[in-house]
């Protein structure tokens, strides 16, 4: 539930962006640094000091940087929601990991609504797409706003499906920068009557490692989350992973042993997910759910602005979530997450990836040796960063995974 | 388990046999009147007075009809077990409909391994036979004897694949009236080291009711059942059912919601029943209750010889289980079976299909009308008597179901 009447003004949503976008705070450490700290203003002036005791400078997004994201989110008609905040929806609001902002293209009512999100294989079979286009319009029949993640193949097909009774799309990167690009204009269509969601910056270019970071909001974002078709180690298991911790439903649709593309969602089954064959065995469990009212109860782990500074804070350190601030992680949630591996059935694909070995390669001698211009082969690497079989090394060199 | 020693001679294994084929004598009225009568002699010597109470006269079956059979399952080498004797199967016998005499062909010691039972679809997938071969080919190799009911299809797979480590046809008909005639190599081989198994007498053509009551002896005679494709109503459900009414482990093998054929396994999942998407599925789950030991614990309703018949029978009407004694039903089990409705996909049954209306039709008419020899009308009868399309009425006329 939203605090009641909770609004930021214009300097307080700064500063919350200014917090966020500094260097190693993720959403926990945010919340812990502004409570502590009695606002964001606060925690923005006590990080310097709090780096040094840990040995390390933390960047700080300037007001500046702020400003120039704030005015061009304003130009493009977007919002920026704060937890707390009416609009903010309440599913996510009570993950332990929401985002303190999100930024939202479209029309933010969609939010507010009750979401099921659909995923699954970019690779999906014809039979995945058509019983996809089936459940999620169905599911827009029975109320439902779809949410996805925008990727080719079953995400796609949720969203095209549930272009008219309204589809939330969220983004990997920012909200201008859209995976895969042939989606660009599917997302304008989801723009009418849904919305595009992201939590990164303006001009953020995903990287593969965003993609299940991104997925912890799919799944947050609804009651349940449905996955249609997912090799046994995909972003759409990530997706259900996530569902599960969430306390939401998990539901699964079941295909044959010999489809490789069934291991995931048989896999599920067995792990206790819900056996999805129809629309009516995901709306038979959700729709009682609603008119319950209440569903997440109290949400204990707002930022909250105006509390009383502490007078000391050298001993405050240790009481924040450490790994968060420290060195690399702000990507918090991307440890131990399973490898995504769909199947590399394109030829460009196949080739490019040949030419990848153990040890890193830097992109220019990659365009190189392909033979193709530098923006496919950017886009082609992208995507086998996805599927999990090519990592990116510091200075953008790549290697085969595992 | 076996009461200690408990071996019927050559005079009560024939009035065993008398008893069990008299009209209206099932399973469990046999061992009631076994029981009541101090064996089965004494109950032949009552039934024609408990008949006359009830206002009918049973036809009991006569010694010399007894010593036919006899002699005839000697003739062919086929043993006549008893409920209780060492070599009737352990988990056959804990169910409360057990067989008082089952005949077998064959090799009696595969009866008593444990065995799984694989069933599905007669009209079944090529991917649905390919994974039921290899997964009885994997059950034989985890030491596993398989079951199943010699029926087209996803049966005949599970038995083809199982022939060298073991498998056990159960038959719907006698012994000698083995149903599909296009797998009676397959049964032969089948004997080589595996068994055939019915309880019905020789030489009974089985009739599309006896298929559902034979398939509790499929369920019966295994640790647990897997479903491997079916339609939603379909025989394979029943077996499942019989399954788990006998407190057996039921799995079944998910499909594309997309797939007709999958829907009975699908749904028996959403039911509870384990979803097997490989064969280690259902190994993890036995293996360790073979070394449990006595998995069945007492039977406590064997037919006991010898003990002593009651001083009055009047009042023993009232004890009995009168359903199974009175008019029609010999076939206890039979009664609100959902119908098997595999798709009628050939031609030649279509077209039988479309000459029988809902009057009854006449079997000589029907072959007139069809234009095709009358042993052919016969066997596609059949088969469309099995899907549940037709129905027999007294006299062998025919009409559609329902």
């Amino acid at each position: 539930m939203a605090m009641a009447g909770f609004a930021l003004d214009d300097r307080q949503r700064l500063d919350w962006l200014r917090l966020i976008r500094s260097e190693s705070i993720g959403p926990r450490t945010f919340r812990t640094l502004v409570n502590r700290f009695g606002g964001a203003a606060g925690a923005l002036d006590a990080l310097p000091e709090l780096g040094r005791q840990a040995g390390r400078s933390l960047r700080l997004c300037t007001p500046a940087e702020a400003e120039r994201e704030f005015e061009a989110l304003r130009r493009r008609g977007a919002h920026l929601i704060a937890l707390g905040e009416a609009a903010y929806p309440v599913p996510l609001q009570a993950i332990d990991s929401a985002p303190p902002l999100i930024a939202i293209d479209g029309d933010p009512a969609a939010l507010n609504r009750p979401c099921v999100a659909v995923v699954g294989s970019r690779n999906a079979s014809a039979a995945g797409l058509k019983f996809t286009a089936t459940l999620a319009r169905e599911l827009g029949d029975a109320g439902f706003v779809v949410v996805s993640g925008l990727a080719r193949g079953i995400d796609t097909a949720a969203h095209q499906a549930s272009l008219e009774s309204g589809t939330i799309a969220v983004l990997a990167g920012g909200l201008d920068e859209v995976y895969p690009t042939q989606n660009i204009p599917l997302l304008d269509r989801i723009r009418q009557r849904g919305a595009a969601l992201s939590e990164m910056p303006l001009g953020w270019v995903p990287r593969g490692r965003d993609f299940p970071r991104r997925n912890r909001l799919v799944s947050g974002l609804a009651l349940g989350t449905v996955v249609v078709e997912a090799a046994r180690k995909s972003g759409s298991l990530i997706t259900a992973r996530f569902a599960n911790e969430q306390g939401r439903q998990v539901f699964a649709v079941p295909g044959s042993p010999l489809d490789p593309r069934a291991e995931g969602g048989n896999h599920l089954i067995r792990e206790g997910a819900i056996l999805c064959a129809e629309t009516a065995h995901i709306v038979d469990v959700l729709a009682p759910m609603l008119r319950q009212g209440d569903l997440f109860g109290p949400v204990p782990f707002l930022a909250r602005e105006g509390g009383e500074p502490p007078a000391r804070q050298e001993a405050l350190w240790d009481e924040l979530d450490l790994p968060e601030v420290l060195p690399a992680p702000k990507l918090e949630l991307e440890s131990g997450f399973p490898q995504q591996q769909d199947v590399i059935a394109d030829v460009p694909h196949r080739r490019l990836l040949d030419l990848i070995g153990s040890a890193p390669i830097a992109m220019d001698d990659l365009v190189r040796a392909s033979g193709r211009p530098a923006r496919e082969v950017s886009r082609i690497l992208l995507e086998l960063e996805l599927e999990g079989v090519v990592q990116r090394h510091a200075g953008g060199a790549l290697s085969r995974s595992g």
